[in-house]
């Protein structure tokens, strides 16, 4: 089969076909053929005829089966797929494509699961609702935050911050994606201690906490750490999905541990970032889905590594929405956010959804306490309707950030 | 601290830093604040000042030592990292800092690991010693080929492929990197029938073959399936490092299987294929050998996928060229390959290399072991010296393969 043979607009996907929308330049000139070895390569063709190829095949190519300047949509039987196999799909949908001479620039801004390869994933475990039920703060969105700085505290000093932002107000304190086992931070006396801070602090608070200790690393230590955490009563695990890699992910969730997963997405703007080449955080977000984390950074649309409200919200319905029988998976909206900048996050996001501040909380000039204490006044004003700069007139920590960052 | 407190022009790196070149954009305006936001997110700083920062912490803090237009250094004392945790790296070197807002492009082209970190992994087991000696092939480079069409052959008719690919002259017969476990053609069938090929072509040819059947997928399937191979006779494995991640290649590095490990990279363009932004294939080689991959993927430098041949001799020279104590591995050219190019290639590559062409020998018009014995014969040419036009006027299948694809 040449490149050509590979588009038929004609065509209409099957149900259990998977879909690809890709963005491909050059897209003036023979666009269907540059398509068409898109198809081919990720299916059954290659660059050259060859002489093994045999009739029972042909049922299993790849359809180019829209074409639109730059913009083709690709079907692929889901013969194509090992089911339950992310590693495979990916090879074939987001492999050599992404190299062919043929074009200049791809990207994979979509992609679309049949239920025969959604269900063949776990999905995740406790997602939106299992959460809210766990931390029993049901009306409002989350309020993490991150100790900082990233890398450098003592245990000590990293548990008595987390102990002092949940004091102030916030649910969730999680790890540094960088920090995981360094010396000056070793893992396991960092989790045991830190966990104490959120027993203290839960007895003084009366509410619900969780700490997010980060695993990210070699999958069989991975396990370990989690089995660790559940051991020492820990309820969450933070994983970064990109570093460490879709394989060793899935092997994570399908230990059913008893712990929340909060996947951070270090390095995915190596991909995402580039609009013309690359992938997108949706299809990444999808893919997360599927293998099951239960919360997961999508963007802020807001503040120091924005990306654009759009693609923040299409995320945010990539996780939230239907997906045949998949729970919902709760975004976290992380990077440069402040007080100032809640009442734009909640229009955008809605109630669902973790505002997760780690500067924006320890930055404040009274400390971590205070900070968190701000970050909470700022989402209850907002819950509340009313405008922050009224609000602050009698929540001191809340008018000092408005103070320190203006809204940007 | 501020970003540009994160910048010193007069900083000597120490024996055990870490060191990353990055390229940057904007670059014109402001690149020193730019350069410290990169070196501060990688390591102790964030967007705003902080009330949690400790005097001790100080010493952990990146460098930026160079700055030459948009090209800037970065050093990152060595306790900034957990010691054999790659994602760990990844996630401080190659995480966050993709998406600043401080900038619109980042690529990381290279990484220099100190003694420190390379001694904390393994590394190549057989490396390229290891590969000669198990093929008995010193003087040449090998030849490899990926059964095709990349899918959906019969796993009666892949052995039989493989067999004539190797009766033709293949040393090594590969998986495509899509065909994993699919229902056309099952991965334990697979594996059984295909090495039964390989023990008839041995017997029949009086040569060593190897057999590199992919493993990718979720990471305790990955090592079931490495198991069998070994169970089964076989003597290698194929994996796609990106697909998969770097956790579960380290986990299946770990088992020290007594399998060669072929490295696959599907997917790697969408990283490193634009030159302002991403990560280069320099550092992924790099990665691969310290996790401890034997042979690696680099770019052909001709061909259908092809890379910058200064891009493919900087990757054959961080495969093996001195790093340590670590094995040389070795580097595999292939995409778009056929007979014609050989010269050009060994040019290029010198003997320590496989050239691997899937489309270049099954295209052969008459046939894949025609077109195995073709590749070879250009490959016996090239290491005799003679041209070959000239080696063709007795060697049938060269001079057909010639005629079939004139060099490109």
């Amino acid at each position: 089969m040449r490149y050509i043979d590979f588009v038929d607009l004609s065509y209409q996907p099957k149900e259990n076909d998977l879909i690809c929308d890709f963005y491909v330049e050059p897209f003036k000139t023979d666009l269907k053929v540059v398509a068409g070895a898109v198809a081919a390569e990720s299916s059954i063709g290659t660059w050259t005829e060859l002489t093994t190829t045999k009739p029972y095949m042909e049922k299993l190519h790849a359809t180019v089966f829209e074409v639109n300047d730059g913009n083709i949509r690709v079907a692929y039987p889901i013969e194509l797929f090992e089911k339950s196999n992310m590693p495979n799909i990916l090879s074939s949908v987001a492999g050599n494509v992404f190299g062919l001479g043929a074009l200049d620039n791809l990207r994979l801004n979509d992609i679309h699961f049949p239920t025969g390869i959604i269900a063949s994933f776990k999905g995740p475990r406790f997602g939106i609702d299992g959460i809210r039920k766990m931390l029993k703060a049901t009306m409002r969105p989350l309020v993490g935050t991150i100790v900082k700085p990233k890398l450098g505290l003592s245990t000590a000093d990293h548990a008595r911050i987390a102990y002092e932002a949940w004091v102030g107000g916030c649910d969730l304190v999680k790890d540094d994606e960088n920090l995981s086992n360094q010396r000056f931070n070793p893992f396991k006396e960092r989790v045991v201690k830190t966990l104490e801070s959120r027993d203290q602090a839960e007895q003084e608070t009366g509410e619900k906490k969780v700490y997010l200790a980060n695993v990210t690393s070699e999958t069989d230590e991975m396990l370990k750490r989690a089995q660790f955490i559940q051991d020492h009563g820990g309820r969450y695990l933070m994983v970064d999905i990109l570093t460490c890699g879709f394989s060793a992910l899935q092997t994570l969730r399908n230990q059913d541990f008893k712990l929340v997963i909060h996947a951070h997405r270090a390095g995915h703007a190596a991909y995402t970032r580039n609009t013309k080449h690359g992938i997108s955080m949706l299809v990444l977000a999808k893919i997360s889905r599927l293998i099951g984390v239960d919360q997961l950074h999508v963007g802020t649309a807001v503040g120091k590594m924005s990306e654009p409200k759009e693609e923040v919200l299409q995320n945010c319905e990539a996780l939230r929405g239907q997906m045949e029988k998949l729970r919902p998976v709760l975004p976290v909206a992380s990077g440069g956010l402040h007080p100032a900048l809640v009442p734009s996050l909640i229009d955008i996001f809605g109630k669902d959804f973790v505002i997760q501040a780690g500067g924006g909380i320890h930055g404040h000039v009274d400390g971590t306490q205070s900070g968190a204490r701000a970050m909470r006044q700022a989402v209850d004003a907002k819950n509340g309707g009313v405008p922050l700069k009224e609000y602050a007139r009698d929540h001191r920590e809340l008018r000092i950030a408005l103070e320190v960052w203006r809204r940007t």
